[in-house]
């Protein structure tokens, strides 16, 4: 029986041969990595276990990006603590401020992720570097904790459901709805500590910063990661950000398989996540007459340079519609500065957008755009889980930077092409 | 007896002849202010009144600048009572999202207050377009719902303390500085309930900014108001910016005056509001060595244009310390827009700074970039009481845009001249 893309990653990290899904299996971890609001808990857990230093100084991330600038007292104060324990550890890689941005779109871009690597992180959406083909997955803070002590943690070898993308991707068709699609098909908890192992000519052909938005989700079906193969294009990304890359590595063609999903997008439409869950997925011609109050357009999904490029190419010479907060955030201050140098700031700024530095900002209710009650929002984000947003009583409609972009100028979440 | 120029205002404003300091008089008002942490409580004192309308829907202006993007439930409800009440009273001057900035920077880029006008404003800044020539003043929120359901207010005509500045400008000496340098010698209640009047050689050949900058801070002095004349400055400015205007108005040369202060700026150095009063004034020079982690450039006081280009002059070429965060928080979207534009954004960037979006930020310890315990800023703003910018155990130093600029590269306050 062959491998697995999940069995053949972590085969790189551990002595022990991977045999199958259902082992336990003790990994070297390539980083590890916290952020705000996960490193408090983590450091503090690290203390307790009598831990006196990191296992590998330039293989901790700490990544100040949720709160950031400090929104208030609390924040700062995390912050803070963890600043005192980067200089104490004498971490290389503390992030805030200026060199600061969403974790999920810094460390790839830094070149501190990429094909080949075991990475674990404080923070759910650490599989998205399973785009770029690392075996890389959100963990509680005492496991971090743990990792960053030992450099090492323990993996059930996951089950692996395998996701071909076939077909001719239509014009308003993006990597988000191809997740969203998959998340409709599985549910939320559908791959439950399992793999979602996506491949197919759809796939083949995508470029870096898509195969990551599709991995940045994978937790949303439930799993524990989300991968593609590490090829051509996984390793001219890693290449021109920095990071050594490995051999390319995919699945066997007689790899074990759980289940077998398989989509033709030719005929797909965009779709979008209606309130309160991932998996509420409808084409966006379906979802009815939705007025909206805010469209946002960043996070560790959707807030790289081609969401931005998609978004201001509905924008351009259009208006947010009146009623409508727009906000911009770009994920990364090259990220910002590319969006600026490039003229899509111009664009967002004509369409009466408010652009915002480098933060998760309202995406899990954070700040920079939080909701009152009755209001709704459509958002590029990852989540639209009750009260995510803001107010308990706020909806969140999760969709493409082209759906969002389209929606805030409509006032009303549309399909681009009607717009 | 002649007239000082805030009794030249105010006659503009009444049926009753103006006749000197102390007396109560009754004024038309030209525009009532509030904002979204005072516009709640205003529109609660209206509707306990039993008010149903406001006197004029197009001179009330609601700008919602301080938490906003919201940066939490509370600020989002906030902004949600506000909306609706400006909708239900068809208010035409409601500010929020992409068309929002500071409020005081806003509403004179607009056209909305300018020459002879009485202003009042839900906020205690309101006396910056004072340096238009204005009689603006900030007032408590049952008063202002009052002037919003009347039009009118009362006041207890200001005695006037005149302030000549006369010399020739030094390379690093801003508005700022004479302002700071005016608290210092009046002290925080010097001016309690009275004018500041700006005249002199200085401020005759002073731009419209900088003199919005010193009215901005004349309540720091306990002012009533801080006045400048209405001569071809102004109301060119508010040409240009689609106000009005007025004729020409100035003190007459034998205005009765409480008090007069005179500077001579050609000897005077930067200098610095120390912790934790505005009046606890030093010569930049002689504030020892003071290390800083957040340098905070934008608000009411500095976040115009003109002060981005001071910041910038200073930052070309240059990056801020390592361990300083530097906020820039351009103060409204046109003056983003516009520093962007003009390269001053890529000056920040290269610097690694932050660049927000237009809002109150920090300021008052709204959101981003607030401090925790130990931490210092260096800030264009106009507060530094104890715990302004964030925690109790914090210090802020105010300073103009050139020494928060050069504090930021140096890591310490610095005078830029030694940068």
């Amino acid at each position: 029986m062959g491998r697995t893309l999940a069995e053949k990653i972590l085969q790189r990290h551990t002595d022990e041969t991977i045999s199958g899904a259902g082992q336990i299996a003790r990994c070297k971890v390539s980083l590890v990595l916290a952020n705000d609001i996960t490193a408090p808990l983590a450091i503090k857990s690290f203390r307790a276990m009598g831990a006196k230093k990191v296992f590998d100084k330039d293989r901790v991330a700490l990544v100040m990006d949720h709160f950031t600038p400090n929104k208030d007292i609390d924040s700062a104060e995390q912050v803070r603590g963890v600043r005192e324990f980067a200089a104490e550890m004498g971490v290389t890689h503390y992030y805030e401020g200026g060199d600061c941005g969403v974790e999920h779109a810094l460390l790839p871009e830094l070149g501190l992720v990429g094909p080949g690597d075991v990475v674990v992180g404080a923070d759910s959406h650490t599989c998205t570097y399973g785009g770029l083909g690392a075996f890389a997955t959100g963990m509680g803070s005492t496991d971090i904790a743990a990792a960053m002590a030992m450099g090492e943690t323990w993996f059930k070898v996951p089950p692996t459901i395998r996701v071909d993308i076939e077909g001719q991707m239509p014009k308003w068709l993006s990597a988000k709805d191809l997740v969203l699609a998959t998340i409709g098909e599985t549910g939320v908890s559908g791959a439950l500590y399992k793999a979602l192992e996506f491949g197919g000519s759809v796939v083949d052909a995508m470029d870096a910063e898509s195969r990551m938005t599709i991995a940045n989700m994978a937790i949303e079906a439930g799993g524990k990661v989300g991968l593609f193969p590490v090829d051509k294009v996984a390793l001219d990304y890693a290449r021109a950000n920095g990071h050594p890359g490995c051999e390319p590595l995919a699945a066997d063609a007689d790899a074990d398989y759980e289940r077998r999903i398989r989509f033709d997008v030719t005929e797909m439409s965009p779709v979008v996540a209606c309130p309160h869950l991932p998996d509420n997925v409808k084409p966006v011609e379906d979802v009815g007459e939705v007025v909206i109050h805010q469209s946002v357009i960043g996070s560790c999904t959707n807030g790289r340079i081609s969401d931005l490029r998609a978004a201001a190419e509905i924008l351009k010479g259009r208006k947010a519609a009146k009623g409508v907060r727009l906000i911009v955030l770009p994920a990364t201050p090259r990220i910002w500065r590319q969006a600026m140098d490039e003229g899509l700031f111009a664009v967002f700024m004509d369409a009466g957008a408010v652009i915002g530095p480098p933060t998760c900002g309202p995406c899990l209710g954070g700040h920079m755009g939080i909701l009152a009650k009755g209001e709704r929002a459509i958002a590029t984000t990852n989540r639209n889980f009750k009260g995510r947003m803001g107010s308990l009583e706020s909806e969140v409609y999760l969709a493409s930077p082209a759906v969002a972009a389209a929606s805030a100028v409509a006032g009303r979440i549309i399909h681009p092409r009607d717009l």
